[in-house]
């Protein structure tokens, strides 16, 4: 293990195949969703995953060990998390597999081959843009906020990058959840399956999980909620094995 | 109670009010989800509503009991239908606060007004237009599938016939949800409220109920899940208030 931390970054034990993360003490902490993300996606032995505003580089770290995929891109905009996503990528051993990208998802085709992924996944920025108050640290705003790309910025990126029968999976907010079914259709991204995630099993959902499929066919299904605490308030079965926690 | 029954026909209690309907012995009997979306729809004093699809005038039957509604219209095109439902309407002495109408959804601006309604509702043929088994039984095939009219006729009528501010509600199948926020959005139905109805709480849901508000602004709301029996196999509280069945 041979990570460079910086004097405002801890070192996160990820709890699966050794593999550990840097995060800044303050803001770019990953949460929930990301590890929700990871679970609900599937990619294939030798695919390709392309994760859209990687952050910290969370998403493809996670999916290196619960996938089978081939190569794992990452892009992100703002250059201090990529260095941090980098160097996580580095002390993991993992630069065979997962490319950290400085750039913009909007510009996503002048990096990487349209066309070329078997599968996109994104956690973008929940608040419309406008919506909402603004994180006063920037770094944090722009990674809730629409201030640098807007969901159909994503989404257009997305069905770009996908090969024809390529699937998207995305995290997001139930308020989202008419912009992003509207918004998949406008790009050709059907949606085939969605999946809401609920604090406790009678409370309303805080995040949704949606897989389209490019140029897809009519006929979404929608799975039984994922329920994140038990009524006595520990972890359900499901949230254990997403979080490889032994009971 | 002066009801006129056929031979082929039952007169069923609503349990509510004292309100009786007609209905089919074989085919046609309304079902669990005129009731939930009878629960699901909010209409004002004094307010005018639509049900687009009337079939025997059940919704229009409940909302005369469970609104303060001043008028309801029920459009429907098969006319051994709209016989029977109006002898409901009568049989219950509703003809001054329910019209039954003897028409196409497609062509309701022929006999209402458009843009007078507070209230659209509507309980739509749930199969897109060439998939599933088709019933035997004709009446009961159209109203079903998709053979008369498609789903988005149903939603540009509905908007057609509301005033500016006024809201939409409807019950359908999960697999038509990706259609029915797209197609609410493209007449400028804002989808507002969403819930979904589950058998047990651990199932995928059988149904959705969606509000829409014309021209409204984005941002939608999930409910918790409307959950249909206990664990013990008994309806859960929910039901029991909407099907008035006293604990």
């Amino acid at each position: 293990m041979n990570f460079n931390v910086l004097h405002d970054e801890t070192l996160e034990d990820l709890q699966i195949n050794g593999l550990y993360i840097l995060q800044k003490k303050n803001t770019f902490r990953f949460g929930m969703d990301a590890v929700l993300l990871s679970n609900f996606v599937s990619a294939g032995k030798g695919s390709k995953v392309l994760d859209l505003g990687t952050g910290t580089g969370i998403i493809p770290i996670l999916l290196s060990a619960k996938t089978q995929a081939e190569y794992i891109a990452g892009i992100e905009i703002q250059p201090e998390i990529v260095d941090m996503a980098k160097r996580s990528v580095r002390g993991n051993a993992l630069e065979q597999k997962i490319e950290i990208i400085h750039g913009d998802i909007k510009k996503v085709r002048e990096f990487l081959q349209p066309g070329s992924f078997d599968t996109v996944v994104t956690n973008p920025p929940y608040m419309r843009s406008g919506s909402g108050l603004i994180n006063p640290e920037q770094g944090k705003a722009i990674s809730r906020h629409e201030i640098l790309c807007t969901l159909q910025d994503v989404l257009e990126s997305a069905a770009t990058m996908l090969k024809p029968k390529g699937e998207f999976f995305m995290v997001n907010r139930p308020d989202r959840l008419a912009d992003a079914i509207e918004g998949m259709r406008k790009v050709k991204l059907e949606p085939k399956l969605l999946r809401f995630v609920c604090t406790r099993y009678n409370s309303p959902p805080n995040l949704f999980l949606i897989k389209g499929l490019k140029n897809g066919n009519p006929g979404l299904k929608i799975m039984p909620n994922l329920i994140i605490y038990n009524e006595d308030g520990q972890y359900t079965d499901d949230l254990k094995v997403m979080y490889n926690i032994k009971n």
